[in-house]
């Protein structure tokens, strides 16, 4: 949500509109083009130069359809031939989930490419974006994305998971290559750094250019159920590893909600990571990243198995406090890289005792002042959303693995 | 659709109720379960014994809601919380499309997986079949089914391929193994045998069992632009190679629909493919086969590029008479396999003059008389749909590469 979009709800609050349905009255500039991930040969949804969304559907028999966007509900107007037509307010730069709504129905734009968020598969949207070329599909040597099922003991079954080869892997059967485990949101799943995140194209662009060491991402499905009526954040952030029935310590609350994936990741999934790809199979080439959720995961499982991670990464997902430091044994020896991203808007936003815990620039600066390698980056202009994690993955991915 | 269905259409009109929009007055067995290609945790769409599909969607304020599926639409009754709830007539085993229509605007399904047919991303649903444990997902080694990029000289970007490696693939660096391009049907894309067909699924089973021969599968997007108006079958068949401008010898009549995806393959496809991974570049071990739209493309490339390929899959798209066998210079000798499938519900319905030509059955027995490898396959109880497709599948890849 940007400012002109606040200023938006404000006034309608002011004026008495409910704040779920907007009519947009401003001026809408006319160049909209249908949006990069739209389905084939459909005109619709649209992007204009301002970042207004406009989507069109037919559905002659309808009371009422609303555009549903970044937590706002605009009113759509119905033509003549039972096409109902209309536009969001400006949209932040890069991905959004959005959904159309019919008659009290949420359902998917049969126009738009779907995506898994929300903990649905639903509509996306893409902004233009100043910085799109980092994550544009080019003529570049291009690795592979590879669907891979392999069998878990500690859920017993069959698991999905996606595999990220880079360019040359294939072309050197000897060699071998570190390796990201890479995570999703909540309400996410394996798909979302391929499908929103890109990684592969990024990766692809940046390995072309030679900014980033050629390695290997695995993306699993690190989504746990959560019990009813759980709301993250309602607890204020604890320190240390994750252990179980520590409730305090644990972010989370009283439920621990890295441990069942912790146990996925290191009993199953690194074993069949290592006896299937040419990974480098020590400490030194591994690493762990992930954004909101799996970035609270990717701290609490880093500290409790610093044996195993070297580089760690955490996009919008919390920081690691001198704390954590001085409770992980070895911690400035075994640890080479701290990465920790937020969103501008998120930053601006930030609540003393929210989920995400302690001030991460100041957390970030005490480690580096304890002589540990700490990187704190700031997506420009973007909230918790997949801009600021395509932009972390390109920062850390030029980071990772040099040290 | 199977007999009760058209039982029900036929009623249907004789009482005077549109025949698109149908309520279902036969008593429902109660015995309904999720669709196994239900989004996580969702609990509709579901299915019951009689292979009847059960959907349901809140939607308050909507005055008509309807189940698409099969080419009918059936009524969805409203309860007092404002879900809408119905259910369709029987349904063949196997894998279909439908969608949701909510006051006249047709939409995917918020509880189903979606998959590209019909030229869009829409709901998809499982009716469990007697077999299906040959396109089940087990406990064996896993093949991987990988997402690549390549560029293409013929349409000038960046296009998108999945290939399928066998489980063995990566632990025999030095083995090469043999491949087939298998194309989609009309208004589907690449992901289709991934998706709805269970390729990879079926090649793993199969291999675990020593049933089929190890091979790579290659599949991309061979869909062309119709002209506008175009209706396929509009022509009789005609025989013979997919020469350019010779409308009366293309089944589609004037537009030559194969010619731009058999440069693609030959000119690029191939190349990349022939470079990138381990496959024995030669006739012998090259095969192409597909299903309706991508059956007929694989019958013309395949006459055309005899010294290219040595095995042949129509599914549900035609079949090759003695006269393209007499008019394609060296066939006997170089051809090793020709598979020729329908579904028999679509060999009840059969015209003749219709788009896949002559009687599959008589020409694949003339060729066999002839001394060629020919084969016929008949998909019990299915239509032109994926249920025959996969069954279609299994028996080539057991036949395949063993000439």
């Amino acid at each position: 949500m940007n400012l002109k979009h606040i200023t938006i709800i404000v006034a309608a609050i002011i004026i008495g509109l409910p704040s779920t349905a907007q009519t947009n009255q401003s001026v809408v500039v006319e160049d909209f083009k249908p949006s990069s991930v739209n389905q084939p040969d459909k005109q619709f949804p649209q992007v204009n130069s301002e970042g207004r969304v406009r989507v069109s559907i037919l559905a002659p028999q309808a009371n009422r359809v609303q555009l549903d966007i970044g937590a706002v509900k605009y009113d759509l107007k119905k033509d003549t031939g039972g096409i109902w037509i209309g536009e969001s307010a400006p949209q932040d730069e890069g991905f959004h989930y959005y959904q159309i709504n019919i008659d009290g129905a949420s359902v998917p734009d049969p126009g738009s490419l779907y995506f898994y968020g929300a903990s649905r598969w639903g509509s996306g949207i893409e902004i233009p974006a100043k910085d799109q070329d980092f994550y544009a599909l080019k003529n570049v040597p291009h690795g592979q994305l590879r669907e891979n099922q392999y069998f878990s003991k500690t859920t017993n079954s069959v698991r999905h998971v996606y595999i990220y080869t880079p360019p040359e892997y294939d072309k050197n059967p000897a060699k071998r290559y570190p390796v990201l485990y890479l995570q999703h949101g909540m309400g996410e799943n394996e798909t979302g750094w391929g499908n929103q995140g890109r990684a592969n194209v990024i990766m692809d662009n940046l390995i072309a250019e030679g900014k980033a060491v050629p390695f290997i991402i695995v993306m699993e499905n690190s989504s746990v159920k959560f019990p009813s009526g759980f709301r993250p954040g309602a607890r204020p952030q604890g320190q240390g590893a994750n252990t179980p029935d520590k409730g305090p310590r644990n972010p989370m609350g009283n439920f621990n909600f890295a441990a069942q994936f912790e146990r996925i990741l290191i009993d199953d999934l690194m074993p069949y990571v290592e006896s299937n790809f040419r990974v480098i199979a020590d400490q030194q080439h591994r690493a762990m990243a992930g954004l909101s959720m799996g970035g609270m995961q990717t701290r609490l499982i880093t500290l409790s198995n610093l044996d195993k991670f070297s580089q760690i990464g955490i996009f919008s997902g919390g920081s690691i406090s001198m704390e954590d430091v001085n409770s992980a044994p070895g911690f400035k020896e075994k640890v080479k890289l701290v990465f920790v991203s937020f969103g501008s808007r998120e930053l601006e936003n930030r609540r003393p005792g929210g989920p995400f815990g302690g001030d991460p620039k100041a957390n970030t600066d005490a480690l580096k002042e304890a002589g540990i390698n700490s990187q704190f980056y700031v997506s420009p202009q973007t909230a918790h959303e997949w801009q600021s994690w395509r932009r972390s993955l390109h920062e850390f991915a030029i980071l990772v693995f040099k040290n």
